[in-house]
């Protein structure tokens, strides 16, 4: 079956349904229906089920989904099962932060390299693997084919990070600077700025 | 004019819109159209003029929003525009980096409290605050009236620290724990786990 062109709406949510699956398997759940991933994820079930249709009709009604065939296709749409390779650019808190990431260690997502421009940041060891100097960044990329990069450089410094990766041969970022980075229209980004997620809370707060 | 009931999915929209406003504000840009909007934020113009038009109907044809009136408009429904104080648990490498967070320095929401449970974190120093006791949780919820937690703590741990802060009179939990959380239903939970962000990304590297 070829998969029809999906919406980056759906493609943002497929990670989260892929979270809790693994969950569910985690407990030796076997079947889900659309309510109880609603409930779960705090979704419409309709929403649920329309987006799954995306991966063929197999959801049988009264029973549910099979939760091991829904985590291997929605792998195989986003591309995980295979590995990626991942460079992060910014050595401090949250750069350190994200590289002993749990999740990130076992994963295909792989964060193969850590770069940082400070000479004092150099050299020092973040879990298995040593910062590097962001002047090694190009040679890096090409070396390990790396595909993603994650900027975790003050809103300073982004920009010129983010111009380097993309010219570096970098498909793709993961900006945790708070700013809007300009890049070419075929390099996709996603902002990850905790400051909306708590925008968003504080509507629910009376 | 009353606010109609807005759903979940604009409420997570409008802190989005909401840092590119203020962005175009910082450059002295007064109005936007949502043709640019909409190209800036890779989202739809269509779903932005629907989004937007909760506000009333002020976008004007061939000039667009203005971005003051848009700022104070948005932030108004997502009740911005008083002060909230913010509880920390886990004194890690994530939690420093976000208590370290530039906007969360001189924004209505405040982290004014950091606590972790291990004996060597407390008392250390990040910014103008102390990390405390984790036993402390409780009363400070109290005595700052603290009414958003979030949780970097490890997944092993968030559990407990979401059950002790809903136990102490928090209102809503950000959480960065690579775990779903079990709440009552009144406590919205936002979760910003970075690996769905990276993982959707994956689908648009070839």
């Amino acid at each position: 079956m070829k998969t029809p062109k999906i919406s980056e709406a759906v493609i943002r949510r497929l990670p989260v349904y892929l979270r809790y699956l693994q969950y569910l398997r985690e407990m030796n759940i076997t079947t889900v229906s659309s309510h109880e991933l609603g409930q779960n994820l705090d979704m419409n079930p309709a929403q649920i089920r329309k987006d799954l249709a995306y991966f063929g009709e197999f959801g049988r009604k009264g029973i549910g989904y099979d939760v091991q065939y829904l985590i291997e296709k929605i792998k195989q749409i986003l591309k995980l099962d295979r590995r990626l390779n991942v460079a992060l650019v910014g050595a401090g808190n949250l750069g350190t932060a994200l590289s002993n990431y749990r999740r990130f260690t076992n994963e295909k997502l792989k964060i193969v390299g850590i770069f940082d421009k400070f000479s004092e940041k150099i050299g020092k060891k973040i879990g298995p693997l040593q910062v590097q100097s962001l002047d090694k960044l190009s040679e890096m990329v090409k070396e390990l084919d790396i595909k993603i990069g994650i900027i975790t450089v003050p809103a300073s410094e982004a920009q010129s990070v983010a111009d380097l990766m993309i010219r570096s041969g970098i498909k793709g970022i993961l900006n945790f600077a708070p700013v809007i980075l300009k890049v070419p229209p075929e390099i996709p980004v996603r902002n990850a700025d905790v400051t909306t997620e708590l925008e968003s809370l504080a509507y629910y707060i009376e």
